[in-house]
This record gives structure tokens, C-alpha cells and sequence, in this order.
């Protein structure tokens, strides 16, 4: 049976893909995207998800707008990476179905609490802000998700600064809630993500699909390889976000370890650091509700990213 | 005509007195409790809300419950000033009315933006867990309220710690958000507050009313007299939050002072405490839009009280 | 018998009229002047220690100069409030008793640890840099020192932060060290300091004395109440330092409070806060090594300074 | 040329071993050992020290006891790791040359200012308190020593906390202080010496040497396996301090990256950590005077502990 997630995005270039990968794949039921200030604003980020589900002909799955801000902090948007719009480098077609009218924190703790215990899965992978808003709404849910699988942070990377990740450092303190929830979480930081590179060769052959999705989906890469190499000193961009939703078609796509993980709020340096306990042997679930992905079997990713564009069509 | 208000409180002794303050004053026009973690868990202050209003026989007023804890931290209550029920000291009636299905956020965000913007003025008397949550999940809130008028903080005085009053200090990053919104604050602290001492002579006119109700709030000053002097050092009890309904009531009954005012999160010693810079010149509220209460008019408050209590009968 | 201290100063307009107070006052046994990077930069500091004893006829104190920057933190100076010399408005002699080979940390040391325990008072008026390099330096002077008594800090009052006083503020690390060690601490903070305004008849009073020095002093207020005026919104200026002194001849100078005095180092809003907690009854000196100077007696204040002022000639 | 060095440090079974080396290798002119409270009281250390070098035959290298606790935190120390004594597990020798009476922060400052700019290698394996505070005794140090190449920290790894290293995360505010100064540092952390395992191999091959003090150091080296494998999950304890002895021997012994580091104060869970920004291109020596210890060549590091220890005989 598909697994029944909740896509909680900002996008963003890489979120675009990952929301592709999920409207694409027969093992993912998305629900719903839900969006959350980040990578842009909450109407531009909204926006995007909209005409990107659009794109992908998938005009039955709803977009709820979330929280427009960190939980406590001034917003900081990523417009270095993802442009003006948040989606630079594209024409996106203009979306035909409404916005729902419901608060994404509402529809959040409404299909949590209305489904099964133990069917739905969150997958976040921008800030975390609705993620703990939801928490802190209806604190039930907690029990009632079968596991969060989030997109941000890194064990032994930053790249918001010298030990940061974006989506953690811009609202910190949703994160700490997250991770300190007691729901299996994991962590798919840029200690994995930074491996699933768009080479050339990666996206010669999304283009060898010859559709206009995947023509679009190049022009996204085109323009997320300038900005990572302008502002990032990488020379093939990482892209991110549909690790997320690769593992939770096939756990197999990466290694992960179970550690304990927990945010710095306070740190002069470190602040929006996933600081992770990787001393010692490794926990079991019962000992450790949080793991982080180490690995990713690049292949067998980008196998699937592949596979989704075409049955899209 | 009347000032309409939400009252979001966690009763608590002192709440249970702001309640029937503004239960019974013409001059306010109580739309709603709604309930917070605090002084007590959540369960056990909504029902504490609902059975004082029971108690003033205001039964058309509904209670709305929020949030059980605070946003980042974890929680921590006042069982050693209110009791393990949080109303310790006095025989409860049984509520009624039930509790409202909605949560007290969304009735928070719905009723100010149902209501013409200017009208609605936010009384938080314990955390501001669900004041911070409201303008996170509607933004556009800050606007269309009148003004928040908080019972919390101090800008000399501390009793959870040297520096740092309860309300703020269990829940810090809720009390940064909503002094750091541009809508106007008036920190009812406990500079103020702790003029509000309800001694025997105070007492004594208060049972001289001569109902059950009056019997009932002498019964709350007797458990929270003791408790005052067993933890904090104190004679008579300081009656915070009425003092917030009070100054609705009639703005004479306290001057207030306008100055910056910002919340600590970080410090070692100072986390929760209410920095208001208060060098200089006054600001205007043009250029401030916090201010502090300094100096209550003692008489003018008891009499306020006093005449509530005999109102409702 | 006259109390031997040593003043570790960095004039500074009020510094200068700290040593003269102890070089001109019978009851003060002023054994050296040390100096620490402050209000100006080291080298001004130190010459001017030297030039104000000069003027004062006391080429028999020596001066040793100490660190030149806090411990912890960069070096963040006064201009604004002393000018560019440190002692901006009068002419300063030129120093004929040269500066001493030996580091102020190592003098301090070494004068504690020869004289008999219990003899010795250290009078900080700069940044507590040299204080604690010193307790570090040499951990055995704790309980050799009879007391220390310093100009710094506030319980509720700040000028280089909204809570926080300048020497306590630019090395809080420094101030944290002397304030947990065991000795007795007196806490000369601007609570008190703000009382000790040189008002203008106060000035006139000072320039009646009809000596040069006299005349020197007045210049020293001249620019002191004009930066008090431009950068601090005061009337008159206060002179912190010489109120250490006093409190040395004649403890009945001031009232005091004992409580206990932390500082802060990890605030957002409140580092290098004094952190006085005020709750409760005032513990006894075996309870407590700290206290807080409260109340001026500001006529038996100016008489002291007049009189050394005379004294001098 | 012989390097000039002085070797402050807390012994400490691995300090021995660095003292061995530096005592018995003839590149090295071993000025003195410093001593600072860390592994175990400085009492302990400071006897410790002097042992060491009796057992080595090395009584014409003076030790100078420093300061006995960090610079602003309560002192901790390694007892779990070092043992009672900090060198639990062997005999020591009853020292016969006495403590110097100058204190180390002293020496340390004479030191370099009475030799040549240029020539005098600071290496520290303990807290580092005592260069914290040579350097604020006497700021021309900085510009006069020729590198500073310390035992502590890890980019990646941590040991006293997820990611802090012991030596830093006591003393965090003078490392603070010696990574902030503008001289060479090389950081040999937790990344490195973790490879500088002891194995039966190599104990074996040191037991080899076959003479008195060859027997000691594989007395350590039971003792230290045993303490780590109770305490840190290792196998073979990883021999950390003669790491940067052995640098200064031979630079070919590790491969360095060049990268910015500063020492987090003030984190809830990253106080103490040193943080590295790996990020983009290793910079130059003149961008960056920092730069960190990567991979070990473990024979020649044991070839090099080996050949000291046969030298001594």
C-alpha cells in the first residue's frame, strides 16, 4: 500500500523535485503539500508548490499555506539559491486549482487525528515551523504519526554556517521541538544530501525523457548549479529534498545510523546546529527514537527521480 | 460602551479574581476565557476557568482551551503558590457549561479577525504560549487587536528567579514574540503587582459583602496568603492579575511609564527576564509601543474588586 | 591606622577624583595605584594615573601598569564619555616618577601575599581584569584580602546597556571571577554612584577651596557634566569612583544591602548584568559575601572630597 | 637546530608520553614543563611533571607549576580517565630537582621575550589557561612566538561532550582566547589523535626496548586501555599529546587543513566545542593563521615514540 505523507515544503528547486517524486511515485499517497516560509516567502513558496503540482498534472492533491515565519525569530530567506521567486530559472504554468482555505497547522493535526494511528508520515523539508506549530496545537500527534522523515541539518556539515544547515538555522527552535518530540525521526542532512549531486551526466539523462516536465525540471537544475557554484563552491548542486521521499520509497536508497540528535538554541556560533551524538555504539529504536542518513546509494536515487519524471509524463 | 476582551489566563488564584473582575465589571465585555498551561496542567485550569464562572454565574461566557505547555520548553507549573489543583483552598462548582470544541488559538485568530480591527483587546495573564502561537498562525492579528494588556514580567522584581517573573520565565520565547510585535503592550509586572496585597482590612471588606461569592475569594486569599508566605516571603498575597482588568476598567489606577521592553532567552542568570531600558527620556508612543505599569492606586483597585464581587451577587 | 589599599584604576575623569580622594584623605594608606585598559586605552590610562598623582604631590605612590585589554572579550573604551586622553578638559603635569618594571598583576600578588593577612583592601574603579588575573594568577590572595570594595555593576540600573554598567560590561568574564570568589565584595554600583552628582553648587563649593588642584578638579567636572549632558541624558555628572574611597574612610557614607550578586555572561540582553538577588530578608555576612551600596549620604560624600581636595593644597 | 619548546601540560598518561618524546628526541630543546591544572589538581600534575622527567634522566628541565584552575568555570577534572593520582597505574619516581618558584604564566612571558622573536614554540596539551594568560600579562607574546601547536578540540569529533574535547571544553574561555590571537595555531584534536591508538602491536613493540622505562610507559598504556575501554568505548586507548611533539619533529607525521576555528562559549550543548568552517577552498596562510591536524601516519608516529623512548634508555 502507497505511503500516506504530508509534503511540508518551501520551494525552492530541490523541494520542486521532491514534489515530483511524490506525485509520481505509485508508493507515495500525498496527501497534501503544506507550505512554510522559507527558502522564500510563504506566497511566493505557495505559489510555486501550486504551479508545480500543476506541472505535474496532479491537480487533485490540495496546497494548504502555513506559517509565514519562524516560531521566534526575524525571517532569513535562501534568494542567493532559489532567486526572486524561489523558483528562478523556469516558467511555471499558472496554477487552475485553488489554495484550500485552511491553515496548513490545522490540516496538519486534522489528518493526523483523523486518520489511523500509526499511517501518517510527515515529511518536512523546509523549516520546521508548522511541523512544531502542529505539536504544540494538538500535542496527540505525537503518538499518532507513524514518523517524521525531514529534509535539514548535518551531523558534520553546514552550509547556512560554519556547522548550520538553512532549514534549521532559520527557525531553530521548531526544530529543537521536533526533534525532541519522542516520534521516530529521521535526519536526512546535508551529510547525505551533498551526495546526490545533479552531475551532467544525472541530467543529460532526465533530459533523454524528452518531456516538457523534464525539460523543465533541467532548466531548474541549470539554474540551482549557477547558485551553488556562485555561493556554495560546489560544482554540481546537491539536491536535497527528494531524499527525503526516495527513502520512504525504498529505505534502501540510504544507510542511516541511529544517534541521539538535539539543536543548539544558544550558541554564539553554533546556533541552528543538529548536534549529534555519535560517540559510543549504536542505540536501538528503543533507546533512540532519532537516526541520521549517512550514505546514499546515488544510482538507485536518481533511478527514481528518473522513473517519477517519466510516469508523469 | 463596553470593552471587549479575551481573557486567556490559567487559574490560579489571582486569575480566578481577574475573572470575576471581569465577569462582573459593566465596563468589560468578557468574550471568551481562554486557557493556557501554567499555574497548573492545562485540564485542571480550563477547569478551574469554567468553574469560577460557574461560581459568578456566568454561564454565556464560553472557555476555550490552548496550549498545554510552553513552545520550546519544557513545562513547569506553580503548584507550591496554587495548589496541586491549582485552585487549592476553596470548594469548586461543578461546571455546566461544557468546554468549547475549538482551540483557543483559532478562537483567538477567529474573533479578531471576525470583529472590526480596534475592538478587541487581549488580557494574557499567564504564559503567552497561545497568544504567540495565534499571531504566528494569523500574522495579520497584530493589526486589528486594540491592545494586549498582560499581566508578567518586571523591570526590577523577579519571583521565579532573581530576575524573571513566572508567566515570562516558563515561557520566554512566547513572551519575546508577543513584546516584540508592533502592537502596543502594557506590562502589568510585578513592580506593580506586588502593591496589589490583599491585607486582612482588604480582606475583611471583601467578606463583608457578605454572598457565597465573597466567601469563596476570601477562602482564595486565606491558601494563597500561606502560600506567599511560606515561598516568597511575603505578608499578604500580591493579587496580579486582576490589576491587567483593573486598568481596562479604569486606566487611573495605575501610571504607567513607556519604555523598550525586550525578552531574555539566552542569559545563565536572566532568561525570562523582562529588560525594559528605561534611561533617558520617556518615548512617546510613537516611537515605544511597550509600556510598564509603576504605581497602583491601591484604594481605587480594592474598590474595583470589591465592587464586582457585590455585583454578581 | 589608616587603611592600606591599592586603587586599580583607569582614569578617567571620576577615577581622578578617587585618587585624589585617597591620596589626600589621613585614614587612606595608599600603597599604589594599578592600572587596567578601560575608560582609554592603557598607555593614557596609566600616564594619566601618573599625571593626577603628580598634581597631587604624591610622587612617592607608585604606579604599575596592568593588562591592557579584557580577558575574554575585545577592548571596547569610553571615549564618549572621557575623550580621546581619558582625561579630556584640563592640563595634565608631566609625570616625573617614572612607571614601575613590574606587571600590576604581579604587584598585587606579591603585596598581598607579603603583608599580613587582612590587611590589604583592593579598590577596582576600571574593568576587574587585573583583579582576577591576579586570583588566578595567585588563588591564595582570596583569603588573604581583608575586602574589596569596587565601583561597578547596578541592581537596577544600567548605562552601557540597558541593565548593564560599563566596567562590568566590557570584561564581564573579569567581574564574574571577582564576584564568586569568597571575599567581601561591596558593590559601589550606579544605584549609588547616580547619587553622587557634582552639581553646580557642589563645583562651586570644590573651586572655593581656591588652589590650583581645586581649580583642576573643576575643569575635570566642566567636561564631564558636558558628556553626561551630550551621551547620558543627566543634569549633572555622577562621580562614580571617589565613592569607593569614601565608603573606606567612613562607612556611614552609604547604606548598604547584603545579598547575593552574580554576573551575567551568556545574555542576548543582559551580559555583563550584576544579577543582585533582592527576594527575601537580607541574609547575614556568613550567609553572603556580597553586598550592594544603596543610599548616599551625599554631604558627608562631598565633605570627604573637599576636605582632601584642601588637604592636598 | 633543535626547536625550542615549552611543553605546558597536565600529566596525564599521554602527556608522559609527550614529555618521553620531547625529553629524548634530539630535534627538540625542551625549555621546560609547564604546568596547569586539568587531568587531575595541579598538585598532582605538577609532581607528576617532575617525575616524569626524573624517570627520563632529564633533571636539567625545570618545571613551573601555572594556574590551578580555568580562567572563569569551577575547575573539572579527568579523574575517570587519569585516575587519582592522573598517573594511576605505574610507580613514579620520588623527584629529586625542586619546583621552580617562578610561576609558569611568568616563565612563559620571560621566556619568549628574552629569546629571539621567532624561535620559541608554545605546545600545549592541557587546558590553556596558563597561555590564555600569558597573553594577556603580556600581548607582545603573540607577535614573538614562532607557532603555537596544541593538543585539544576536534573538527568532528568530541569526547568530554558530542562535540567538545576535554582540554577546551573545561578552560573554553582562554581557548577562546588562544585561537582568537593572530599567531600560527595547529589544532591537533580528537580527529587525529584518535588514530594514535596504542595497540598490542605497539605496545608490544615498546615493551621491546626492553629497559626500565620502557616497562613504565607500557604500565601507562595498560592503565589508559583499561580507563578507555570502561569509560570512552575503546578498544586501544588513543595516545593524544605526543601527537603535536611529534609534529614538531617531523611535519610529515600528519597531513593539516588550513581553516578558520573559534571555540564556542556560550552553546547549551556545543559549549567548548572548537568550530571549524570547512567550507569552500582551504584558504592561505595569510587569510587564515589556523589550520587543523587530518590524518595520522601512524608508523612513523610510533617509529618516532619508539626511538625516544630507546634514546632515553
Amino acid at each position: 500500500m502507497a505511503r500516506k505523507i504530508i509534503l511540508d515544503s518551501d520551494p525552492g528547486h530541490d523541494d520542486a523535485v521532491a514534489i515530483l517524486l511524490a506525485a509520481g511515485n505509485p508508493n507515495i499517497d500525498l496527501l497534501a503539500v503544506t507550505t512554510v516560509g522559507g527558502n522564500q516567502s510563504l506566497d511566493k513558496v505557495t505559489y510555486n508548490a501550486r504551479a508545480v503540482l500543476e506541472k505535474a498534472h496532479r491537480t487533485d492533491i490540495p496546497v494548504y499555506a502555513g506559517c509565514d515565519r519562524p516560531l521566534v525569530r526575524p525571517q532569513e530567506v535562501a534568494a542567493s539559491i532559489h532567486g526572486q521567486t524561489g523558483l528562478d530559472g523556469v516558467e511555471l504554468p499558472v496554477p487552475t486549482r485553488p489554495l484550500e482555505d485552511m491553515h496548513a497547522v490545522n490540516f496538519i493535526v486534522k489528518t493526523i487525528m483523523e486518520n489511523e494511528p500509526g499511517t501518517i508520515t510527515l515529511v518536512p523539508t523546509g523549516p520546521l515551523t508548522n511541523i512544531a506549530m502542529a505539536v504544540r496545537m494538538e500535542p496527540r500527534i505525537v503518538e499518532r504519526v507513524k514518523e517524521v522523515v525531514l529534509m535539514g541539518g548535518g551531523y558534520h556539515v553546514g552550509n547556512w554556517s560554519a556547522v548550520a544547515e538553512f532549514n534549521i538555522k532559520v527557525d531553530p527552535e521548531a526544530a529543537h521541538v521536533v526533534f525532541n518530540e519522542p516520534w521516530p525521526v529521521t535526519m536526512v542532512g546535508l551529510d547525505l544530501t551533498h551526495q546526490a549531486l545533479c552531475t551532467p551526466a544525472v541530467q543529460k539523462r532526465i533530459e533523454g525523457v524528452g518531456t516538457d516536465l523534464a525539460q523543465f525540471v533541467s532548466g531548474l537544475m541549470d539554474f540551482f548549479r549557477k547558485t551553488y557554484q556562485d555561493n556554495q563552491d560546489f560544482v554540481d548542486p546537491p539536491v536535497h529534498d527528494p531524499c527525503t521521499v526516495a527513502y520512504l520509497i525504498d529505505p534502501t536508497v540510504m544507510t542511516t545510523r541511529r544517534c541521539p540528535v538535539d539543536v543548539e538554541l544558544t550558541g554564539t556560533l553554533t546556533t541552528g546546529m543538529t548536534v549529534a551524538d555519535l560517540r559510543g555504539p549504536e542505540p536501538s529504536a528503543e533507546q533512540c527514537h532519532t537516526q541520521v542518513a549517512v550514505k546514499l546509494d546515488f544510482d538507485k536515487f536518481w533511478d527514481l527521480v528518473t522513473d517519477a519524471i517519466e510516469r508523469i509524463g
